[in-house]
């Protein structure tokens, strides 16, 4: 029977608020309109609200995993498909070469290595993933310029550079992040003038509104759309679109219990939160809350609904099958998450 | 093409040591046998390795979810499957009951709602769940008698009483441990005594060998199969037997990343492990790690495999399609975690 309203609903059953969604898309689309955005579908995983970022204008996407490429390609979404990360798999990089015949995708190199792979696979266009501070993939921008010519040697097609500052995304106070996140990309304007191309990709949702003069061309931002408690610290123009349902199965002296574990909620960034609750702790099925301070919190029941916010989108939404779309408790669609895996 | 080594496989990827496994499971059986043991299989949610579990003589099972009992019976493994968990849900409570036609269902009450919840539902079997002292589900042991007797009113067949001292599993120091669990103990006794039935049932990895005289008849052990470094730290006899094995995909000035991230493990116990490296922090689809001193990681080379250990098995298996069953880097066997979902 299909559910009319979130009563309805087993759980913990994850919930996409759809005007909240919408409101998101429209405002980052009005900011980063078109190919300005390369919306992260690390984020939600999901073609279906991939389709509705399309809708808003970006026809371009960023993807973590081959699984996330061949998803969104196979339904049709998209044009213009960057793996914005570097994969030695031969099998996977064959796989996403198949794809390359129909759909365009560019993958991220940062050593010999990961040009060999993708040029014995048969893939055509890279995108230089220069280290612009976070320690983590990327060549030192000094030697992306000298990495871009072996691609090249290689019969790669360069299409530019890729630079994420993921170490900058939540340093406290706009203007010290926006100062450093300029620094940072003083490095990628480096690198990208010796690698040459055209893209000039790079940021998140965390500094999306300190890029205009940084000489970016695209940015990377995805949690945006849903969001989360973590990047809500930031106050910045999204709202939360993203819950777990749960429900209350037990109470007990001073305590109650959600049916929404830490098997339902990414846990990297801590506990979730319950509005009216104090979260005590998450055991794999279950999040034991306590009444917060002036909450009427006192009056819940076995029974009662409860939504839970994860403190961390992206991993959250890979642990589910699907999304219920919601407006209020009325429940209006239901959404595959169908690109989860590797 | 079927992987021989695990070499040929595409990564993330589960890896379960399949000596380490059997040891594991002897061991435990050798303490617990057969029915003295119900394993949980909420720590692996795979039917292949519960068929093993029932090979070494266990033929009763543990489940956290509706879908873990249902996929148990689907799969014909166990003849007595405990759902140890509140469920209120009337369409999971319905197929819970179908199930129950062939395979005998017993679910965890703790009060009046649950009750009337399974009685409406066409259930029969319960097993009063009581509060030994972890904030979370149970009744009140000094309540535990009356609620049985409300059960039978609803036409329930009482077979019990269940407590999990999880508050207790991480203890430092056996005595200490053992004296805790002895006193938690007492309060499910107390219960058990005005209940009545013949179940008393508890435990956890953390407390098998802490029950010789508290009265318990059977154990809910899960993690003592595969193992994690949460585990590791109380020196029990059971190895680590599951590992997500990764590709070094970048290497840094003083860094490397490997591919398997925070959507490959479950992080609410911290980072994961990873023998010679120090784990510096995981994100989406990457661990950046920095060689350990005295290390040999400084020759470690982009496409080189790592094996990564997780904190936290549970939820790390439910991030995971299916598992390979390796000895050594021979790969023998891939099983499905098919009792993921709720």
């Amino acid at each position: 029977m299909q559910p009319r309203t979130t009563f309805d609903l087993s759980t913990p059953a994850l919930l996409i608020d759809l005007d909240v969604l919408n409101k998101n898309l429209r405002t980052m689309s009005l900011h980063h309109p078109g190919t300005r955005l390369r919306p992260h579908t690390k984020a939600h995983k999901c073609t279906s609200l991939a389709q509705l970022q399309l809708h808003y204008g970006h026809k371009t996407f960023t993807c973590a995993t081959p699984r996330e490429v061949i998803g969104m390609a196979a339904a049709g979404v998209g044009e213009d498909l960057l793996l914005a990360n570097e994969v030695l798999n031969h099998d996977r990089l064959s796989a996403l070469a198949r794809v390359a015949r129909t759909t365009r995708v560019t993958i991220a190199v940062d050593s010999q290595n990961t040009i060999d792979a993708a040029a014995r696979a048969g893939l055509e266009d890279v995108l230089v993933d220069v280290n612009v501070g976070l320690p983590r993939c990327g060549v030192a921008p000094d030697d992306a310029g000298r990495l871009a010519e072996s691609a090249r040697r290689a019969g790669l097609t360069v299409r530019g550079v890729m630079g994420y500052e993921g170490h900058l995304m939540m340093v406290d106070g706009r203007d010290k992040r926006r100062q450093l996140v300029a620094e940072s990309m003083r490095l990628l304007a480096v690198a990208a003038r010796n690698v040459g191309g055209e893209i000039v990709s790079a940021g998140g949702t965390g500094t999306f509104d300190l890029h205009d003069d940084t000489g970016i061309n695209e940015l990377q931002a995805g949690s945006y759309a849903l969001m989360d408690t973590h990047y809500a610290r930031l106050g910045l123009p999204f709202e939360q679109g993203c819950f777990v349902l749960g429900t209350v199965i037990s109470i007990g002296e001073k305590w109650l219990v959600v049916d929404v574990g830490l098997k339902a909620l990414g846990m990297d960034h801590g506990n979730p939160s319950v509005a009216g609750f104090d979260v005590l702790f998450c055991s794999d099925e279950h999040t034991t809350l306590a009444p917060g301070k002036d909450s009427t919190a006192t009056k819940t029941s076995v029974g009662d609904k409860l939504r839970v916010v994860p403190a961390h989108i992206d991993p959250t939404m890979a642990m589910h099958d699907n999304a219920w779309l919601v407006r209020g408790e009325e429940v209006i669609d239901c959404w595959s998450i169908d690109l989860r895996g590797w």
